[in-house]
């Protein structure tokens, strides 16, 4: 899994608005989550969970109540690649319907 | 829900010697917990967040593959309380298991 370009990482990016880019660890990408309450923001990291224990692929996350902060980053490319952007992909599909229900 | 005196603390604290007091927020404890896999940490977790939310006390955690760190304090009481001590004594147990199936 080969760290991403300048390029490659500026294009990927570009079509996950949510998420937030930092240098730090070589790379890494992060988003904060807001859910209606504590089951919901469970309900959302188990199905990530499964997600990611399938892919091999898994987040650093924190949650406390209805907040969860997720950051990705490939340890073995020390950085950002491939497989960060399409983790953020799938998590974004994910955390849409819970949006719905967040009572705001 | 009161925030526990010193007293109370300490007595408490003495019965949970795997968890570090810190006199941030007003007092909290924390847990580093170290699994066998991410499998292992998320199996655990769902244990707690069952619990968590059947006593509406939740715990402040982060998750990056095998490790668990979980940090409680008791945001009305502006402190440490007895649930904190309660949940603290609760995790341990969960925890037990796990460790019996670490890799090390």
């Amino acid at each position: 899994m080969k760290r991403l370009t300048d390029t490659e990482r500026e294009a990927g990016l570009a079509t996950l608005p949510a998420w937030a880019y930092s240098p730090e660890r070589g790379g890494c990408i992060s988003r904060k989550l807001v859910f209606a309450d504590f089951a919901q923001a469970f309900a959302f990291m188990t199905q990530v969970a499964l997600h990611a224990e399938k892919s091999d692929h898994h987040p650093e996350w924190f949650n406390v109540y209805n907040r969860v902060n997720i950051t990705l980053t490939t340890h073995d490319a020390e950085g950002l690649s491939q497989r960060d952007l399409a983790m953020a992909k799938i998590i974004d599909a994910l955390y849409l319907p819970f949006t719905a229900l967040k009572q705001v």
